[in-house]
């Protein structure tokens, strides 16, 4: 399978971070797609590839594309029918889709607006409209969010309950970008920022490029 | 199992596919929250339903929320062991939840921002933030959505492939929007209308109370 990449993107790592978990890194060809000179927004890529133009993108052999991170991460986590990210149980399924789907509307997803919208983003040759005021009302509820993230994670040890899951990497995805758009995790988030050090020390997270710089720097 | 439900709101509607779907309605007691008094967005609703303040929320007998249509449906599909909305295969799993996101993406949450920010949407007491300009660009991205999505019908009869799944259900809850909002199908999108017409049949659909205005009318 191919991945359409970007290799330090939040949302790719959400991809790279499932694959690693899975084992799945070395059934994968990844092809890099320059955000920054929009080539995610080529009339092309949009009629092939994802009509929704970001990546990531996973390729199968016969050309069928699945686009949206949950999506590729269902797909990769069901592949060898013992799903480890996504749930095995219909509780389990609920309450980590409902984990992960609320870590992007008030965490990960937010900061991408405020980046798009509320600083230059990938620059003005890509971005052709800007609405600022939304991209700062964006990283507000960003940081909201992560306080909501730090009371989640002072009851239970994982986003969606006892154990590791997709909310998690969808969380870690919020954080990346949190990164990439100098909005710290408040100190006040000791939880937040003690389940993060955790995470980060899983072997499927800690080698992403998305981390590089920050272990250099 | 409680709902806490708008019963002719979009997404509720989305959940009482899903369970008419899969025969569940006798097994729910629905419970009204005032979207137009804003009783979803009052501090006791967020803080033990659902952090968001939307609606549906599926409660459990033991106090447990399950919030987000993608996430309640994940779980009332798989409560017998036998998915039939959500994918059986890797594959399925995968298209289904790409579809159902893109239509969140491209309709159904597009035509609810513009209600939000780009029409009254809930009153004065409720919309406390309005941007016009953000909702009217949304309703734009809307109007291709319809576009992107009759062209998919135009190849399959249904929105992720073969079958009648999740994603078909989010389309219905974008187009029952549509009609909330007043932004009709264009005439020219012939395959989504037909699809329309088609699903409407389905028993599970077409006692719904985001139906009966029409039907009356
Ligand atoms: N809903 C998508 C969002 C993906 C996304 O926004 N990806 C970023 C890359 S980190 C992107 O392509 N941004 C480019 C743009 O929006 O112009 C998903 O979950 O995959
Ligand atoms: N992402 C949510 C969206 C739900 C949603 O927006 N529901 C509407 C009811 S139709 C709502 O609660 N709107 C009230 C508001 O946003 O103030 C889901 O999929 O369940």
């Amino acid at each position: 399978m191919t991945i359409h990449d970007f290799p330090k993107g939040p949302y790719p790592t959400r991809v790279r971070i499932a694959l690693a978990e899975k084992n799945l890194q070395s059934r994968a060809r990844f092809v890099m797609v320059d955000l920054y000179k929009g080539e995610h927004k080529k009339p092309e890529f949009i009629a092939t590839k994802n009509y929704s133009g970001t990546l990531p993108v996973l390729e199968l052999a016969d050309g069928t594309c699945i686009a949206e991170c949950t999506a590729i991460t269902e797909y990769l986590d069901n592949l060898d029918g013992q799903p480890a990210l996504t749930g095995r149980t219909a509780l389990e399924k609920g309450l980590i889709h409902m984990m992960s789907k609320r870590a992007e509307l008030e965490l990960l997803d937010a900061i991408s607006v405020y980046f798009h919208h509320g600083t230059p983003g990938l620059g003005p040759q890509v971005e052709l409209y800007q609405n600022p005021e939304w991209g700062c009302r964006q990283r507000d509820k960003a940081l909201r969010g992560m306080h909501y993230f730090d009371a989640v994670l002072k009851n239970q040890p994982y986003v969606a309950g006892k154990a590791f899951s997709m909310a998690d990497i969808t969380v870690i995805g919020g954080l990346v970008f949190a990164a990439i758009v100098d909005l710290p995790v408040p100190e006040e988030c000791g939880a937040l920022l003690a389940w993060y050090e955790r995470v980060r020390q899983r072997p499927s997270v800690k080698d992403q490029p998305a981390f590089l710089d920050l272990a250099a720097g």
